[in-house]
């Protein structure tokens, strides 16, 4: 039985929930205390309108945790191992926050507005209370927030003209994680061109709760001939695009160096930050792989084995539709996987094989190509 | 439409999930991070069975925060304004966490396990990121943790009874908000009287997770003749018992003060915690009250008027079958409450007259009886 979920004051609605409502979401999680949509006609049905034509996503549970004040870059660079001494205002970054253990607190896009105000546009923990933490307890001269921000992604092939369309011509002079001010019924909101696919698109960080319900009406409406549609993340895509997800796929008891987040770990950056002694020091101990099935399984453990032997652990898994392949990410202990490639996967119908392969997924080099 | 809950590693699954599952749960919340079931055969179905009869809880979304070193007490104190200079060993203290605001983090339970060793029994923030914070800032010598215990409740008039068919007559021993290891298949595990409700019970910290089946069938087996049956917190009864909840009826932007627990906060104990300075000063500006409404509604706007002007916002709300009255809990401006005792609440079928009263519900004072 598929269990319902229990709404309450706790679990917070949003601003745009009357409209995921009436536009038929049929399943919800809680993220950041904040419900967020994650199927609406069905995961298949959602993933491909989202690789053909655009979606209007409430991601109000992209809770912004403000840092403001002399030492906001300070206190943020002292949580995240990647270097932002030259960060220019205007820009988003990803960044990983990390424990002095080096383990993954949450992993934000880092917005500078100013040189004394960021935006923290974090997953699913409580990043507000660490940052609140460490600046009570170094005494730091900043506050930290949690403003009434909610994000409205619009994201898919189309989203540029329709976002156009709203927005006016400038918001496509906007380039990959840049953000500026722009203007909805004379009310000036942060845009960015980001989002949590790879189908490419905007965040809105709507900031006016009036403006909510008329914002989402418009895209709506002025998206009609774009079949517009109601979405959220989509688990097929961004399993497909190698999009990670707190909780999921990495957490406290792994480093960025053990998810493939290398690239965002400056370790020889002579910055002040938390984690960076014990990521100088740590050799990773686990890896996070991807997996390839050849075909569609129903996974009924998600850990596997070489030749009998626990080897890694099935953090996220969908079977990909374009490719005709059951995709998955796996946590990998490196002292028994070796140079193995080939594991073993629990499913209903008995064992099956998986191939290992790299992150984010080289479907030209897996020989894999998208169904026409 | 009554939406699904997505399921996935992210919204933890439990040692206890499997049982809960086939025990029929309806509806389910996300509670740190962790999956909490809300209704097994309806709120009111299990509102008479918790009442009448014993229930078994999976609570493992009570997460517990593990403080321990030498400097444990010093960072308890410091995130409490309770004066727990004088606790003692083995036994548990309600605690509001409030911030250097006053504002309320959470409201654990803490327990003292030894000098050095506490557990937060935490509602649904991330604690363990605000006292990491804390503890990195301040360079206590402490280790801040989330070890793998997973609280199984026991609630009802029979608790006891079941208890010490499992655990052993001494079980009853145990006074209320006292802790003692008890053993289990060989295995010490902490047990509490506790639990969230105001039927009596314990709450039983379970540590091993191989044995969480077992011990859950076991209190299935010996719980037969008392009609032992699957349960979780009661919206019905924690309303009726005045029972608060994080995130619903208090959070950052409320002080313990104005919520009814004054009796927590130790404003002229000589203890170094961040919060009292705080609530010192601020003169409470809400209130937190108890509202009847004589017949069961359905209640259309949380927002609570007064001859048309605003004055409250209802937290939760439920109709109690034992009284035959609504009630709800109603954070008020004090401001522009003034003397009065009567509101206006908007439901489904118009305006309904609600009369505000004390928390706890004082039922006798209240000419209210409950049915036979």
């Amino acid at each position: 039985m598929v269990p319902e979920l229990s709404v309450s004051r706790r679990t917070r609605s949003t601003p745009f929930t009357s409209r995921v409502d009436a536009a038929g979401v049929q399943a919800y999680t809680v993220y950041n205390h904040t419900l967020l949509a994650t199927k609406f006609r069905g995961f298949v049905e959602d993933y491909w309108h989202l690789c053909e034509h655009v979606q209007v996503w409430d991601v109000s549970c992209e809770k912004q945790v403000a840092i403001s004040g002399p030492d906001a870059y300070r206190l943020i660079q002292l949580m995240t191992p990647r270097d932002l001494s030259k960060a220019r205002i205007g820009r988003c970054f990803y960044v990983p926050l990390c424990n002095p253990q080096g383990g993954i607190v949450n992993d934000p896009i880092a917005i500078k507005l100013s040189d004394n105000d960021w935006w923290l546009s974090i997953a699913d923990t409580d990043v507000m209370l660490w940052a609140q933490g460490l600046a009570t307890g170094l005494k730091l001269d900043v506050t930290v927030t949690e403003p009434d921000i909610w994000p409205l992604a619009v994201q898919g092939p189309k989203a540029e003209e329709l976002m156009a369309r709203v927005f006016g011509e400038s918001v496509r002079d906007i380039k990959f994680f840049n953000i500026k001010p722009m203007y909805y019924q004379g009310v000036a909101m942060q845009v960015a061109r980001s989002g949590w696919s790879k189908q490419g698109g905007f965040e809105i960080y709507v900031n006016d709760a009036s403006l909510a319900g008329p914002l989402w009406d418009q895209l709506f409406t002025k998206g009609q001939d774009l079949n517009v549609g109601p979405g959220c993340p989509n688990l097929i895509e961004r399993v497909e695009s190698g999009l990670l997800s707190l909780g999921n796929d990495m957490g406290y008891d792994t480093t960025p160096l053990e998810c493939g987040l290398g690239q965002y770990v400056d370790l020889e950056a002579d910055i002040e930050s938390l984690s960076l002694p014990a990521l100088r020091q740590l050799p990773p101990k686990r890896e996070l792989k991807g997996l390839v099935m050849n075909q569609a399984c129903k996974i009924s453990d998600s850990q596997v084995y070489i030749d009998g032997v626990f080897v890694g652990e099935i953090t996220s898994h969908a079977f990909s539709p374009k490719y005709g392949v059951h995709l998955a990410f796996v946590l990998c202990s490196l002292s028994v996987l070796g140079a193995n490639l080939k594991l073993d996967i629990q499913t209903d119908t008995g064992l099956q094989e998986g191939l290992l392969t790299s992150l984010p997924f080289n479907f030209n080099a897996l020989g894999l190509a998208p169904n026409p």
